[in-house]
């Protein structure tokens, strides 16, 4: 289940980020690039602060392989993906709920505390969208007026307090991500955002 | 000692992250990320360079606890803060002498050359910073005309030289920090900075 | 051999550094900085990624010496270089295809698969440039019309394809690093470059 969780975020990851570059009219390889970088880019950053090395990606060949897989899906349908608009705003949630799952538990394997699996889940989920919006020089949704990290943050939580009750892990991880998938879907939907201070 | 400084460098560099972001109009949890980058940032870039993971704040959560004081401290205060105006800038120079020391030590603790653990000093220092201003869209105060990262390593040289004289640990620590300050503060006073090369 | 090339491929990029730099006038420190991020960069972030730390210019003085002096020589030589031109060109595309067979010859030791090595090569030779062109508020050569990472890969390929024959390593070094240093320079003067991918 968590091996097939990674398998489906790295991909939804890999077509938003291949949909972005050729928006942005990047060349082939450059499109591969933004890609790589966006299924990647959080694991590896959560890799290298934990000591993990080499980084996951490098470890096992299948990643590369799915990431050329959405690659290829997102140059192919490019066209279809590119009418129905919500399609990278889809991919990019998908890729949120199953990410900061993978963080989470590759924090609690490292053995450390609640509150950094937390950061590491945040990290996993939303570095790779952060480098992509950054090279593509779009202002990172991160931090545009939605609520993006802070639901990451908040599925966290709501997973420490499931594995109180013991569930089975499969079901647990099943759960999370649902939860934060269908929380950033009514945080846009219903335009829930954080208000900023006011100043002076 | 040791300990201590790096406790009120963490916060000072939280309360001028804080700053910086809510100057910018971020909303609470984008303050909130800043305040964390910024305290963080310079040692988490040593840790992984050095080999030193998971790196320093996931071991010990008191450095999680106190940029959330920081920060809370930030948002209180924030408009006596900002009609002091000079405050942010104090909070960076306090940050700035006291974590060029840590980069210093961690260096020596990790048995590399003097020259190398100059390098780590200035980092440790700078990299918070740098990483605040381009998250939030300033020019880098590092590139800015007045010196900043040559009073680092102009602190760790005198560091070096005092470290042969045997002084007490504590007393070698605090001086090179406040030296550093100091140096700082008379730099941004008279106006001290480097001239650009004549170029054709 | 292999030495050799590391040494002629950091003075190379350190050159490419410091006069990109000079040319956006940063002062004598800001030179020096984007000299040694651009010749350590790519090295850098491999050594991390891989987790050979404390990273590599920290394990050998020799490679600080050699960036100061190509900084040096940059500034001394300032005025010629920049009546050439093509000098930093020159100098990139050599620092280029010397450190992708440094990165190929990394991932091997590290038994990597071939894949990821060329990953490797590609990085090393690549990120350093990218981050100088950041910092100085370039566009990245690598996005740029012309084909530049797309090189490495193929000077990659054809690396393990030569490998196949069990030539001397010297020559293996040699001979991979040549081909991309000329194709590259072929690449230039002809204007090869990939298309983007039509899009709606």
């Amino acid at each position: 289940m968590f091996h097939l969780l990674d398998i489906i975020g790295t991909m939804a990851f890999a077509m938003s980020g291949a949909l972005t570059a050729m928006h942005k009219k990047l060349d082939p390889f450059g499109v591969f690039i933004i890609a790589f970088v966006t299924a990647v880019g959080g694991g590896t950053l959560r890799d290298v602060l934990i000591g993990r090395t080499p980084v996951g990606w490098m470890q096992d060949l299948q990643y590369v392989y799915v990431i050329i897989l959405g690659y290829g899906l997102a140059i192919l349908f490019r066209k279809k993906f590119d009418k129905l608009r919500t399609s990278l705003f889809l991919f990019d949630t998908i890729g949120l709920g199953v990410f900061t799952l993978i963080g989470l538990e590759r924090g609690i394997m490292t053995g450390l505390h609640p509150v950094i699996c937390i950061a590491l889940g945040t990290m996993t989920a939303c570095f790779g969208g952060v480098t992509r919006d950054i090279l593509c020089n779009e202002i990172p949704t991160i931090f545009r007026r939605e609520i993006y990290a802070t639901i990451c943050i908040f599925g966290g939580i709501i997973f420490f307090v499931l594995r109180k009750l013991n569930l089975d892990q499969d079901v647990l991880y099943l759960v999370t991500s649902l939860i934060i998938i269908a929380i950033r879907l009514l945080a846009v939907k219903y335009k829930w955002y954080l208000k900023a201070f006011d100043h002076k």
